[in-house]
């Protein structure tokens, strides 16, 4: 008597043990200083996903060939950052230990931080690629030096200098513009012409994407938390994705959607087409 | 690695073979004459259903002590009538079969037709109680003679006379109240008056009870296909259910949620909270 | 004592006896799988069109020089699909009969159908230019062989290969698309870099062009039952548009706009502006 | 080759020759000092008012059986308010000349001004019921003397004392509701009380009804330009219609719906419903 | 050169020095366990309350006549709770240390604890009035201790047993339920029938009101994180303030308006009304 | 005890006497013939500012560095034309006077007309640059010769022809198109190829540049009276304004943004970073 459920991500519904990937949600959005809401993230897209083929006619590759285990969502009380931060990073760390990989679903963009720390444990030359309108490089923001604003510059914190290579950013403090200017990271204004030559350079290394999917322009990705005007496009990003399809992708994490500024679905519609996207390069080398 | 997901209705995650109640979601909405999108219902009902308290001040009850198995959606293709009325009236006939009952959430009112037919096999006293804005008692609908307009005339052709109670009546053509006045069905127009005397009267008797949740007033229930002012409070439909809650109630369906034209969420938590309490009062006697 | 009244589509109000035109609405959306509504494109477009102009600077041409009776739409019984395809066919039966051109405004994709049945017996080399996101050449759609998913099949059905050029095709099933590159029909992956071409070869055609709206990104038109990212551009619209102005073009559909699904309006006013440019090219040779 | 047009409101689709009442829209909101948007209302209501029954089971009367004509919108240049008072008293004028009465829908509230101007050139005995959250008893606002915020004032300084009754009034400055209480207007706080005592006492006067929806609560009426929490429901609006439908009634004006605020379409079809009960009594008696 | 400028809830624009009563808006909604977003309330209404009339037919009061300083909104820093918490005691101390009383607009519940911390410095035998949908008494949500959901229960810790009155409360656990009917707090079930009681008894104390918008029906306030149908209706709170007015009010706080679940604007002219109200009452005595 | 208020732009908060640039609100949208509601934007503007950087990584330069008073919002009666223009008028030319140079938001675009009015008398070589969807070269509008859709032509009968130039103008009457060709304004239909040659010609003279908003595509500014398909980018008008960034600009106003048609909150983005590009270049030179 059982029916249809739209409990997972579509055709991800391996058990744990047979599958590659693990995907899960992380919905925390404690520290968003603008439009919060990214809670609701992983839920809506788990929904929408119906809507999807799992064909991709970009990278010609069937989300039916993949193996993957949606695990659901992380369950957090609100209002203690710390403890949400230490169950992402167990979670993630539980993942790498049992040899499989993950995609998180955001929530903001702070939860990269322990997925990464949790990464760096079992690939100790990790190499962050970085998609955002935003520098993310912030000290510390009103005195808070954990949130979607300086996790980036967090993660530089125990990664160092030339790990971490953002692209298409739009927005930040001129000090965030001159820091990474310095040498700290290799942050690309705007657009994404050197994505190639770096995708080259890391060939033989793992690599952590993040996409703050943010970095897509409002006209079609209006459901976020700080819509900045002057992003790229859908196309834009599909072309990204191929690019990428030659590394050696071991941790991805699509963040800052939130369905309650997205009122005619098509924000939802986009994360969920990156998801199946990057589904479909992560860990396919 | 298993983590929270929101795959059933808060609470009614008992496997199939324990449980009492079988619910489940029958996402039709092809005969809808204005507003479509009742299909939406069910899933986005689970979700919110989280929102709410599993314990009812109103009944002093808690659905923790109750034994649901939420079986999920029907899927449908759509376009044939035919064959999704087929499939609901099979399913239902499985639920009855294994001493089960069920709780069904629409979809538009024609769902109710098959599950009446699947339990008056098992329960040929069936009586029904009919909540709704409209009389349903039409012959035909340009034509068509299943639709969501002429359903309870449907049910009435196989029950028969003075097996149907109406209540809460504000919209319909004259011909269907003068019909009704004719003694075929007992239509109570406008308010649930004579609720207590009837249930006084079928207090032997197996009940379906049938919940067009237009019945509210679109004030705190706008998110429907047919929107019709001047209908019963919240409040209202919590003292209807705690009238019927002495009955012998043996199936029970909620339909004509219509989540997309409920902005704000409130038509959904609604809903769910009337389910909460239905499930509370299905089979209880 | 006779006002203003916007009950055409804006000064296509000739009568119908001195019009070349007809157009109409065919409010059918009883197969959309995911988000009906395209049901009330017509009504809502007739409304909004009052916020164009008539002249296009696009073409230079002026729909004060047309003349075009708008007949308002067809009126459906929901649940019955064969009634509906017959209503269809016949209304447009009865617009070629009288030698006059038609212009659908839909409703699902699924209208196109019995469109192109009714002109194919006036034109019988007719050629189609379909331009969609979605390939709709499946089979059949959980059983059901006649849908939005399967109407260019359905339509290959009688038409055979070699009559069917397909643009910015990005979503679809892998069978799909391999079916197609057997040389069934003409289909073109993402864009419509091939059109001048096949334009050049079917000038002596008569043409039916069928535009399935979200052909076009949903940032400009999330308005769409299906939104899928990665569309064409308005301008690239309108360049097609003028690429076909020097075609014979004998009929006319423009579908699949969901005005619920377009809180700002703007999806109505770019498939006002497409219709509008439709008009000024149909039967312009 | 005609279909089926929904032009007119549902049911009104006599010739002006044989009708009695003329209804039409007034879609200026030029005063409008909060939300404007109410010049929509007259085409949203007539497209929505094809989800009502014309049968009115609140006064058993059926619109079938009345003749009315629906003559479309005037059609205003926005910036000049005089112009537009003028067209809509000539209109009026008009109506009344030809032994025919009208129901105005607004717009705005400050067209009742002309109405009423219009309408005492044929009854100068004529006493107004008007009902509103609202005093607009104002001299001016910001220095203007006529405007949606004075007409009853502006009203009252050609009728005088003692001709107009304002019920379930909720809001308005302290100055407003002394001036009333010296005698001016019969000014209701709140309720409706003593609406059944000044209906008998003006049973053989002739009454113009000015119904501000949004005398209802925002509850079940939120699109308006000036939502006033604590109105009346809209059961309670049937009952003032009830109660008036014993009275001479020559002129009738529905104003301030404000469709733009009204996302879930609740108030669109509260104004559809007022507006059939309307016409089942105005010119009843 | 200087206009109009709505940065003061209207006629608020007292300076400090010479205001009885200081409002502020504290933005916090880290601890939201459904829908964030409180943190938009005080800007948001602030903006509406031009919308308002300052004069009060309810209380026949004039908010012209009050002396009051609107000083904005405290700035905080997300992700960190116990900054927040000591933020807002600090400036409610702050104002009783200057000799004024301070109406706090939230945010969510949990900022309530703050303002009664500081106001039990300077009223030991303070006495709370609690009008809400939810009874806040759990001891812990999901390990954390401090959140909306225990804000009520962390106010009794240091206040004990008889000091606080709970209304029309109708939802919760079932333990919460009856720790409060074990005697710790007065809590009335659904309505507010022993208001007038209680009222007569806490006479000569001082009184801080803590209104949880969520206490209103969702039909006239779902712009709220929690919507709970079943509710009191605006005149119901009317009445309630009206009961309230005879008291020594000496603290106030309207918290968890959600502007972004408040399509129609109507949830922030409720609270907007609301606030006026109160500040009329607030210090009358 | 001042808090953190957002009654200001970001960072505009300089007194008149030391600022160099002087921005208000002229929130007018009397003459708007389809979607009024522009008479929001400026206070929606100045609150959603603060999710803006004062830095522009497109100019590199940063608004901390300019000294803007943001002097609120002109207050304005509706219902009078005439008054409104005059008050612009006066207070723009109290700018001038004053040695300062003005940013005016909208509002709908005829509030141009008393702007460049005031401007004219103090730079009577004044230069018009204009980007547009329209024309906006109406002679008259249903009889009306002063509206947004006449505003262009209207301040061409005083400064005559070659003062005027018009870009990326998609719609409009074929008159007006023809009427700018004989000679009269330079108006560049759908692109901006023109203007650095433009640009160059007019170095030496002083510029007034009006946005209407609806110049960009309503992909990425939906919240427009009249929404026009086909516009250009943010990224084209980004360029635009580094390429006007060489002038010597003495006044700016940026009009048409209609908040109530932005549900995603990204049209007010928009506008607010254009507001801020456009402070950082007017009067740089």
């Amino acid at each position: 008597m059982e029916l249809f459920n739209k409990y997972s991500f579509i055709s991800c519904d391996y058990d744990v043990e047979e599958a590659e990937i693990v995907m899960f949600g992380a919905p925390y959005d404690g520290t968003s200083s603008f439009r919060p809401g990214s809670r609701f993230a992983a839920s809506r897209i788990r929904i929408d996903s119906y809507g999807l083929e799992t064909y991709s006619p970009y990278l010609d590759l069937d989300l039916l060939d993949r193996k993957v285990h949606d695990a659901g969502d992380l369950e957090f009380a609100f209002g203690n950052r710390e403890t949400v931060l230490d169950m992402i990073k167990t979670f993630v760390d539980s993942i790498y230990k049992a040899g499989k990989f993950p995609l998180m679903i955001g929530g903001e963009h702070l939860i990269t931080l322990p997925a990464v720390e949790a990464a760096v444990k079992y690939y100790d030359d990790l190499v962050i690629l970085h998609f955002d309108a935003h520098t993310d490089l912030r000290t510390d923001y009103l005195g808070e030096t954990k949130s979607h604003a300086t996790v980036i510059r967090n993660i530089w914190e125990f990664l160092g200098d030339g790990r971490i290579h953002q692209f298409c950013i739009r927005s930040g403090l001129k000090e965030e513009f001159d820091w990474a200017a310095q040498g700290h990271t290799n942050l690309n204004k705007f657009n994404y012409d050197n994505l190639e030559e770096v995708v080259n350079n890391i060939k033989n290394k793992p690599v952590y994407v993040t996409i703050d999917l943010d970095v897509l322009d409002p006209s079609i990705f209006p459901g976020t938390g700080t819509p900045e005007p002057g992003g790229i496009s859908f196309s834009d990003l599909m072309k990204i994705i191929k690019i990428m399809s030659v590394l050696n992708i071991v941790g991805v994490d699509v963040v800052e959607l939130s369905p309650d500024y997205d009122p005619t679905g098509v924000s939802t519609a986009v994360a969920s087409k990156v998801i199946r996207e990057m589904l479909l390069v992560l860990n396919k080398k």
